[in-house]
């Protein structure tokens, strides 16, 4: 039996559960966005780590050194993003094949420090090294949060409403584009941008996770359909997710008509997007959505609910439920 | 410009101080084994992170995969041992082929788990994924540990004792009979598992850190020549070490004479110990030698002693001052 006959999640369950012994009271381990470690009775540390393999996670020829600079510290953000937490460093593993040019680290290094800049997270440590030939970059990012606002993966409850905190899909149009060499310029190099260069929702991730009424979080890793997926397992509840309701953006609208692309499939399952997807109390509804439009300028995308039932989620476009792994195109 | 003109310290030197403004007082970042977090007024944590990749630190035909799996945790474990802090979690990334047999897998979990347990590190979290070609692995341990028993390689003081908390040269030589394919049985196969299952001297670092007496401490990763020049730089110290005092082993001994191999190149050069590499207050040399012996069942191994002057180390043999760099077999 080979590693491709199990997957990725095969393999975390193959081992997960050997080691669940050696965790302490108190201390949470595997299963969240984040690990996360009592510091003292008020406040925890909650870390995470992420590994980005060329050629797996990123073409070097596609992409600018200093948008992989970003990036690396961008998915681990992240994931401190949808903990609620305030980052406190980070840690940076980079392989790197002898022959690169010093240019490029040069600005990989600054890409990383832009973000490292924008979100007040300095570079504590990390580890460098020749690789035989891909790059291979890993960052683990250590936040903190106080244990009252912690949010997790299984906080959602039934009668919940089910929203994110912005475009979905953009990221996923964005490498569609780039592995077609379209993204060059206007609309499509926007796109690829948001692929290239995600912005972690820090501030709005911990802005929501003060709030009471917010009782479930993550970020959109591997797309909505996967994530939401993660919070109705561990919160033992069914969503009902409105299609027409999805946040896209212009942009995407613009390209998938062009392309023929499926919108749906774009937004629920290109991943990466690196946006907070939440549940919320639904009497709260509107005081929420009107202060995070002041405080942020954007619009909080209510886009489904939270039922009792079997942990999985019904797609419904225009009330009727629709077999997202069939693919449709009725967008526009 | 290419990387192999400066090297990794080369690299380090050019992208660190980028960063220090973001670093905010009582914070310690790039330059000791570890970053110091503190968290209360009594506690900090500790956090290292090492990665490595295949045919660069290890290759899959040459090491076991249980091996690899306990040595990946070890190298990181050893930087915690080197602070004197006690391990709380380690996260784990790795990078694997997916044609690479599960057994494979299972077997470098196995491993892992085995250091994990008798260590009591509970793995708390980390990220899977394919990688096109060669195995990575990189791990991230946090350690726990009291403000003031903090062991930094900036404590060196004139008049120090140098010591080191095991044999140095076993993993240099277990390297060398590996890669010549002699490490199948006896002594070799002794000095191999030097290699691929070094024992990180946490419990040793746990109770060295406790005295005050203990000035600096680090681990011996990339051999004693290389780490001592940093304690002495962080320190700004000369020292001078006695080659005669090198603790070697019976073994290193045996297989540096049948094959002429310099056993003090081994032992100062070679690197991959994870002894602990310490400076002592010289009034307590006896004292503190009496109680290690008591408390490990081994000794603490004075090679020698810190003086004034210009931060590096005078190597001196039977107290002549000798070049490493030229080589010699004066031993046995």
């Amino acid at each position: 039996m080979k590693l491709s006959d199990i997957g990725e999640f095969g393999l975390i369950e193959r081992f997960a559960p050997l080691f669940k012994h050696l965790i302490p009271e108190g201390l949470e381990g595997i299963g969240d966005d984040c690990a996360i470690i009592p510091i003292n009775a008020e406040e925890s540390l909650v870390i995470t780590t992420d590994l980005l393999v060329e050629d797996v996670h990123f073409l070097k020829e596609h992409i600018l050194p200093r948008e992989l600079g970003w990036k690396s510290l961008a998915v681990s953000l992240s994931d401190i993003a949808s903990m609620g937490a305030t980052p406190v460093g980070s840690f940076l593993s980079i392989a790197l094949p002898e022959n690169i040019p010093v240019a490029w680290t040069d600005e990989f290094f600054n890409g990383y420090h832009d973000l490292s800049s924008k979100e007040s997270t300095p570079l504590l440590g990390g580890d460098t090294t020749k690789s035989p030939d891909k790059i291979v970059v890993n960052v683990t990012v250590v936040g903190k949060i106080l244990n009252k606002y912690i949010k997790r993966r299984s906080g959602a409850k039934p009668g919940d409403l089910i929203a994110v905190t912005g475009y979905l899909g953009d990221s996923a149009a964005g490498l569609k584009l780039i592995l077609l060499d379209m993204a060059k310029e206007g609309v499509s190099s926007a796109l690829a941008r948001s692929h290239h260069m995600p912005v972690p929702h820090i501030k709005e991730g911990k802005w929501l996770s003060s709030l009471a009424e917010v009782h479930a979080m993550m970020d959109v890793s591997d797309g909505i359909s996967s994530d939401l997926d993660h919070i109705m397992k561990a919160s033992n509840c069914h969503a009902e997710v409105w299609l027409e309701k999805l946040p896209v953006s212009d942009h995407l609208t613009k390209v998938s008509l062009e392309n023929g692309w499926d919108i749906y499939s774009l937004a629920t399952g290109g991943g990466e997007d690196y946006v907070l997807l939440l549940t919320i109390d639904k009497n709260m509804e509107q005081e929420i959505k009107n202060e995070f439009f002041k405080l942020f300028g954007k619009e909080l995308y209510i886009i489904g609910e939270v039922k009792e039932g079997l942990p999985c989620v019904d797609w419904m476009l225009n009330d009727e439920k629709v077999d997202l792994c069939k693919g449709f195109n009725h967008f526009g």
